[in-house]
């Protein structure tokens, strides 16, 4: 078929737009079963690796899609470990970027800056140098701890090798060890982050990983994609939801309001979930452990309660819309002491495994991404001179 | 129609790799008519904006969709110029990044980290800041240069205001200004590149933008894009081929092996054009007047002499392969004294306004890109303790 003819035979109708429904590859790296409110990485459930792995333990089965034994999990924990180390030129950029900035653009730009450190000869291979290098994962915390606390004026704390990722990333937010309790919730909440298959960024990650680019242009494109409001971000508007309710007994007519003038409920209902996301059951655990620990149950008691008020007006309805994972997080990281601006880097150094799986698996079955657009516009417009437009 | 049911009906013979064929979007930025080798950026044909426009005039077309008039033109110009000096960090961070590493890295974290330090509040309507700071058009110029000379020991020498876009780039890699007729080729080159439609590097920024993330975070994804091999470099590509050939006798020789090997000659062939692309036509143009000047053709006799042999050979079989933009343009830089590892970033600094151009209209009618996956793996794995494994 010549290009005319096929040009002539493509109409607006065939667009597909944000790609929607349209099938792009294969995948055994993540499924959601949205009937059921199940999530699995690489075949095993998130509720079992929540409660028996860790999130290093999670990464290597992201990387390498099996569970690592012994000797294998102790290597790459090692190898990880000492990756948290960031350079100097890197800690200079984290000193110079301004500090009223949003950190995911210095994370970015730090991501491909470090990949000027790293030999890319196996860039190209399914054994690509994210494996060995592991800075993807390992200095992300790194660098957004650096950042918020030279923003606030405090000094850097390097990270320490005997904590593990999560444990070791609010060492270095609070500059003394949190105890294991604390430590534990976070890096369970970096689990339940890891992966959650083809969204914007996870997709944005395998399109530049297409042309066979490094694993860390792939990176920091998908850190780019996740700053956008539309990807990254509900967690952080939950928790100003919040701050605009003042008590248990506002709930009602906020959500009626909320009704009344369709406002969306941050933090309700998913694209693929249609029964309780599994990741918010588990978070409702973290922020009632933490409420209690803390004695603070502000967050927790509001958070509750709309969840009850939005089921039954949801039930009024008949709508399936169930709290999401962002429903929770941002109350817990709160009650960890963390910013809301962190939230979205936090959920970047989270994803980093995930999207390092994405283009791991890309490139063993690759195809360049190159679709097509429907020209529809002026043709042969005359160049008028300067003087007479 | 149930989750259930929808994931039943998809199967693999629905996955459209790559996406080939597939249409994402409606378009008036570029029209590229392969059968009759024809290019119009917005309505203008490409061998018009070559030979009457200029670099800056093609920026300011690709992001406000019309010409500009006369103030426009000047205040435009006036405002990009002004934009070329870059910041004493990111200078710093090009002094630090490793003088063996390749340059696109360096572009895609400046781009971030520039980001930094502009005000974002507009950056989600179709009036976006690109427009405002012209950063990423007026800065990757200034950047590779700067990378180049002090990788080569020599002095970073600042950006003129007095000079076009191309021959400001050539007078900061050279260190003095260039004379007309060599700045003008290079503007020219820059027009030629600055954009080709939805290629992998251009769908990178539309999927990043769409979710309403920034226009540095786009552009940046986009430069990632480009620095794959199966994208960007296939006029290094070239001028590696002809160091392979001693002299024009030995081309065909070369050529039949080459056919005998399945070996893929370089600037050979487009998905889209089945004539010569329009971009070749010029860009021989200029590699014989630059083989003139220089008294030097060696590399342009070669290259007629592959043009016409290849013609014969594909003629034989009935093939329309011809020149691309690729075939020329590398022994077009190497006679301007740009060295290979330069000419994809020089691909980047011009393609900026095009992504930009896409970045906008992107955001004009905005989905965010999430397509599907097809799930092909084990589930409910079984957990064994480490000490099982």
């Amino acid at each position: 078929m010549t290009q005319a003819i096929r040009s002539m035979m493509m109409s607006e109708e065939m667009i597909h737009k944000g790609l929607e429904g349209v099938l792009v590859t294969k995948t055994s790296i993540c499924k959601v079963n949205g009937e059921e409110g199940k999530l699995y990485y690489y075949g095993y459930p998130i509720d079992v690796l929540e409660k028996y792995s860790s999130f290093e333990e999670t990464s290597y089965l992201l990387l390498y899609s099996h569970l690592p034994n012994k000797e294998e999990l102790a290597d790459f924990t090692t190898k990880m470990r000492l990756a948290r180390q960031i350079s100097n030129p890197i800690l200079e950029m984290i000193k110079t970027f301004p500090r009223d900035s949003h950190p995911m653009e210095l994370l970015q730009s730090s991501i491909n800056f470090l990949s000027g450190y790293v030999d890319h000869k196996i860039e190209h291979s399914a054994y690509c140098n994210c494996r060995q290098t592991l800075h993807q994962i390992a200095q992300l915390p790194t660098i957004i701890a650096a950042f918020y606390r030279i923003k606030n004026g405090l000094e850097y704390v390097p990270p320490r090798d005997d904590l593990n990722h999560g444990a070791n990333f609010l060492y270095m937010l609070r500059g003394v060890v949190p105890d294991k309790e604390e430590g534990d919730i976070m890096d369970k909440c970096l689990i339940l982050h890891a992966e959650h298959g083809l969204n914007a960024s996870t997709f944005t990650a395998r399109v530049v990983a297409s042309s066979l680019s490094t694993c860390y242009c792939s990176i920091s494109a998908a850190i780019g994609s996740l700053y956008g409001s539309l990807h990254g971000g509900a967690n952080e508007k939950v928790v100003n939801m919040l701050k605009e309710i003042d008590s248990v007994q506002d709930v009602r007519p906020f959500l009626e309001e909320a009704a009344r003038t369709k406002r969306k409920i941050m933090g309700m209902g998913h694209r693929v979930y249609k029964a309780m996301d599994p990741r918010a059951v588990l978070m409702e655990g973290y922020l009632k452990t933490l409420s209690t620990k803390k004695g603070n149950s502000v967050n927790y008691n509001l958070l509750k309660e709309i969840q009850k008020v939005f089921r039954e007006m949801m039930d009024e309805k008949d709508k399936a819309i169930y709290p999401n994972v962002d429903f929770f997080s941002g109350a817990v990281y709160e009650l960890l002491g963390i910013p809301p601006t962190l939230f979205t880097p936090i959920f970047a150094m989270a994803r980093a495994p995930g999207w390092l799986s994405h283009i791991l698996e890309q490139r063993q079955d690759n195809r360049i991404f190159r679709p097509k657009a429907l020209f529809d516009g002026p043709l042969d417009r005359e160049y008028l001179p300067l003087e007479a437009r």
